[in-house]
């Protein structure tokens, strides 16, 4: 089970006249929820200029319907944050909305940016100050500084040469919107149709969601303008190596989305019959640790011909983040949230499957508990490999010293776990599994980074 | 997929000196908060008498650790709150805490009382009154005249022989806790240890999540009272024909409890085998409606040999009560919570399995959009039959004209919901998937009411 | 100054058909605010019953334009609520809203029951029991045990004969309203006409803030009925002999008020006179103490014809229950809320007038903080005799620790108070300024208490 | 009785090792709290750089313990904020807390900019960005743009020559605050000492409640510095002729204060001895209208040898920005906060005082309840002259059409409340009183506008 800290932001943009674009940016977000659940903003530009409601908290926590009502116009833009530790204030919500030479303008950034430091120094020499630490004041000040006499997407592309760092973004003026892919591809972005209008989205569940579809992903490096003349594409770098994030396929998004041409619960199924080959175990059930080791876990079940079932029951109404789980003995914590089905394990050699393995210390719970219950064998299947190189990128907390593959030999993170044993997929596994082994960034299991501050 | 607003309340009761019995029952309650999301509450006795805090919401929503600490003792018990059509007032949430004659009494009531009118009325008559519109006050006046020679199990005695109805309820004096199952065991109540303390609860994954062993179930009738000695059981009723009912293995219990012996989660299995056997249809995917669904599915997949997968997505954010929702198309409403995965459904024969159909408009909108995602065929599969009679018992929205099976006929639904084939389990089904053709209530599909308000 | 734990409640009620007596109330409540601000609370009588509407807090924090259009009906009580010693919940704010024999009811109680113990142990003998600890409560239940066969009014009488104590009430069937004052007329309590509807209020400047004109004050032991056919009387007690709350004048009321015919504001003005008669201090300046002191400090420098100045300067943003000021210096907290403008007392013979000395914490915090600011004497007068007993009625917090005239001389108060002289106003004087020897309770002046438990 | 959107903003600092000194600034900004409303916000400079709590409401409504308790540090600022037609949202809070090029710093900005739009466009096209529309942020960016290669003082002085307007300003950076006066000495400025620590205040009399010293007002156009070796002063600007704002002393400052060497309450009770020689009426009664007519009236009555006595009640619990007397007529809308007392008006020549005539529309609706509460002739007594300008400096709703004495004449506006007379204190009056020619903006009653746009 992946760790909750480790989700991304998800973004979401649209022109419609004659639409409640502001509605339609809300429900959008609902289905980008997964990727982030600590911020939530939406800004909408129309007759009155740019007006944005944000905060701290989920889409639902976020917005009254009054808000919503008061965000009129054709354009919006909206945002789910990812908390990347610690709580940002509320003012660190995106997305941010300022005024510079040419008017009004609203910003919204999902990546990470790998030269912030120093861009923020040069800025400061110049004179700009800064009301928070994020990659998206950053954005407005290098785009304002650019914009005098050139086109918005010009000055971005000036931007796009200074920053080094992996991001989808989305960018809206009072009269157009403009949606930009990292060259690397790293981040995902995708462009739909709803009812004849254009749109931009994080992931394609939430373009099927609101009833419209899909149209391709924007390509790496791509600059997409959407105005009233309809959509443009600048495409201006040379289109690096691809590298998207190979843990949007293994862990981030929603098992109903497409991403660079793949679907994700195919994948995740892929992934679970990969590992049923390269590591069978004699077990008498298979059982997912949900929700994120279902997919694969069904792939195992079904090419092994073992017997699947929940036997580990999510409790839907924990939060994460409740403070008041922090006295808790770790194994009330643990089976707060999945508790073993006792009638479906006693007995039975049990083949626990999950998507990853990344600090070690909730499965070396579920296995306690499942043992507890009196599973006769447990069995430990992860459908990716060890993650032992930290994440440069921004992706939660994939830092060194959490992670329990970086710092033990896979014996020793058996007995850690303290399962009968313990078994990775290999990288080879996964690109079988997708069916390719180029277009992806494997940097957190073979330390391979493709965006680099120095020279990118 | 059951209605949302199907949903039972849920008790808990802990007598535990040197524990924090307040926050023994918190995490209990989250337990047992998929039998209610519309109120808690938590009385604790104590040396300073009975102290209570509740509110409207989730468990996450009316406590804070604040609250939490105030609440000091050795006896507590705890509620989770159905919501019967329409908000009740912070007012009518549980537990009830009074004083009478003999000090404080604190009072949860989970069920049904089908003469509340006539009792209020006799109450009226004697000069009582009334501040809610709650069973539990009613109880609690009722207890208050019978109290005053005689003792609280007595007292309790003499109140189950006025009143006809459905119920398990604790009662927390200032010196015992006391339990009672209603003469037909419709409502779960069981009995548990937590480091050698007793405790009960509605179902028994709340004391297997809190580390604890199941003892056994209150039998229906019985009074079991916790004091400073332990548990003594008062047998008063002479045993009805017992008719737990049977939407608690359908739909209400979690798939980890254990109810008058049976395991939930091995009878929704089971229920998907009986319903393959009874009614095989050709497909070439198993899907369930999440996560109703998904044990019967399993078992319906399984029996068949057809894959399964989860080819319907649950958006894990979307909050039912979400009031934002209301002008939304209705199949914007359906897909924001399940999005179908169209690379699975597209082109394929598909087999939609749920554990029941009561109003049959989400069904409707659930076979609609996975047919517009490409499905060949949609074949709707029921794991209970048709729900034909209301449920007198308090259960949800069980009335007569919601429920589509009393109004149309098999075809007629079939119409209604647009799929190619609809199936339901038979009751015989079910009685084979449970392994008793006894025990239960299934007055909302045969129309046997076990109690009346007449005669009982 | 009086302390900020002294209030009274405040009682309102309206009858009007095609009036919004909740917005009516709702204003009223607004000039009676200054009787308590720990609560509030409206009910209204309608067509669909009785709604009620209430809080802890003040009138603008209690309810919103969206609670208000939800009361619709012609009649309607409202409260305003005291809080002595503790924070009551909310379960005890008034009006309290119940259902009994003969269907809805609402009550507001202000006053103080004395025999309020025996009473409940009455009716929890005869099976009653209690949400709350609250005067309403009780009476309510009283109401219930007597009206079976009698209309509203004869049970009142019944219980009028049963309990002991000061109060003035008002209860709200669905088709009437009724008003009751003591057979002393301890608490205020009078009728006007609003437009050509009658209401009832504790004060008269209520009456004339709403534009309408006041009629007569409720007669001692006075009940009176407010229904469709107008307003009736009926007489029930053989009138005791009267005994307001003389504080009323000194400290409760407000100025523009008149109770049983003397207007509050020359009532204090006198009271100033008067004790310039008594005891003329050599002075240069006379400074209230603001708010309360301000009618006596005007007449005692009239009649002396001193100079008159406000000297003190009063913060009018402090809010008395403001936590954050626990931990402060009490010279601080003392200047936060009263600072004395150095230009007119320095060098100079200061006399501040209070109308009461309870406790004389706050008025030795005054007296050395003019004193710091160069006064060159500071003489302290006291519109009022010293209150040596404590109140009976529940008048606040006249406890007798609390009083320190109860366990010093005067010559010891002047010491701790730290002033040059310190005078108190005789009860012939006060007698003198109001005009009359008789009709008023002087109790916590003389000790003689005219309703006692035992006999009355 | 002057609008209630008249209001100035307010400002603190303090620097003082071994003190809270966010208590300490939180304490002073109750004592300030008269000179706003809408908004409160402290920022405190300690080890851990520079933190800041602000919000929307009134000091009282936007901290809490906790709040405070998270501010440590040797330094602090503190804001109340005016609000100048419209709520700002919470992001226009001060202080403003940024980053630029040497590290953090908070500013706090009282007063208006009137060449605002043209410094921005010169930010704006080197590349500026703006989140906000306030002064504050611009200054900040202004001195941004100065301070790459001088220090703070020296990039303040620079900004001096820059802006046009009146303000009085803290600034803190993470070493040092920096206090700031306009060249005409418009807004107040003061220096004291508690407790051997430097403090900087808008006014005097928040010195004094904290127990401190008054050391002396702040020279128009100086730069004052508090650091680690204590204060030292800067005078950059040729001091230019003074002109601090005349409404300070008849309605804005606290009585308690003293503004450049005059006490504001012996200011205002001399404007009313000014006013009897001038005006003297027949009258049997001065009535202040409260507060702010209570000075002038003390005064009017004391040299005409008139009874004076507290005529008008003003309701201490209506909040002026109550949404729910929107609906309420007029006239019960002035009634709630103003109530006349009957028994001291009926059959009497009035004499109302007030500081000053702005709208007229409440003064209008207070002579007419004088005159239905019996009053024989009502005579009104303004202790200013007319005010026939706008302020251009930012001190709230003095727009020309909303002024009464600049579309009408005196006998006009006279008719138009209603009363027998009207009179002005003549502006010669005024400095009189205040023993002074010069030194004052008088710009709203003669028009001479000291600070302009073009030359300054």
């Amino acid at each position: 089970m992946c760790d909750e800290r480790l989700n991304e932001g998800g973004i979401f943009a649209i022109y419609a006249r004659g639409t409640d674009v502001a509605k339609v940016t809300y429900f959008s977000l609902y289905a980008l929820q997964h990727r982030g659940q600590t911020g939530a903003g939406i800004a909408v530009a129309g007759p009155d200029g740019i007006r944005c409601q944000k905060g701290l908290g989920t889409v639902g926590e976020v917005f009254t319907e009054t808000d919503l009502n008061q965000l009129n116009g054709h354009m919006a833009i909206g945002h789910v944050q990812r908390g990347e530790g610690g709580v940002p204030g509320p003012e660190e919500a995106q997305p941010l909305v300022c005024r510079f030479y040419k008017g009004a303008i609203a910003l919204e950034y999902n990546g990470n940016l790998i030269n912030l430091s120093k861009l923020r120094e040069d800025l400061f020499a110049n004179g700009s100050i800064f009301h928070t630490y994020t990659d998206a004041e950053l954005m407005v000040n290098l785009i304002a500084r650019y914009s005098r006499s050139v086109t918005l997407e010009e000055a971005l592309m000036k931007c796009m040469v200074d920053i080094k760092g992996v991001y989808a973004m989305t960018v809206m003026s009072e009269d157009k919107l403009i949606g930009v892919r990292d060259p690397y591809g790293n981040r995902p972005l995708c462009i739909g149709r709803i009812e004849g209008n254009w749109v931009l989205a994080s992931e394609s569940c939430t373009i099927g969601m609101l009833g419209g579809t899909f149209v391709r992903d924007v390509a790496p490096g791509e600059i997409v303008t959407i105005d009233e003349q309809g959509l443009h594409s600048v495409m201006i770098f040379p289109r690096k190596k691809s590298a998207l994030c190979m843990f949007e396929y293994i862990y981030f998004a929603r098992p109903d989305s497409v991403l660079d041409g793949i679907n994700v619960m195919s994948a995740r199924k892929a992934m679970g019959r990969e590992l049923a080959w390269e590591c069978p175990v004699e077990a008498d059930l298979v059982i997912p640790v949900p929700d994120s080791g279902i997919g694969s876990a069904l792939g195992y079940a079904d090419a092994l011909g073992i017997s699947y079932n929940m036997g580990l029951i999510k409790n839907r109404y924990m939060d994460g983040s409740d403070v008041k789980t922090r006295e808790m003995r770790r194994d009330l914590s643990v089976r707060l949230k999945l508790n073993p089905v006792t009638r479906l394990v006693e007995g039975k050699r049990v083949a626990l499957v999950d998507d990853s393995l990344i600090k070690g210390t909730t499965s070396r719970m579920i296995a306690r508990v499942v043992r507890e219950k009196g599973a006769r064998e447990v069995h430990f299947l992860t459908a990716c490999p060890p993650v032992r190189y930290p994440c440069k990128y921004g992706v939660g907390t994939f830092r060194g010293d959490e992670l329990t593959a970086a710092a033990r030999t896979v014996e020793e993170t058996r007995r850690f776990i303290g399962c009968d044993s313990l078994y990775y997929l290999s990288l080879e596994g996964i690109y079988r599994a997708l069916g390719s082994e180029s277009g992806f960034c494997a940097a957190c299991f073979d330390g391979v980074y493709p965006v680099n501050g120095g020279e990118a």
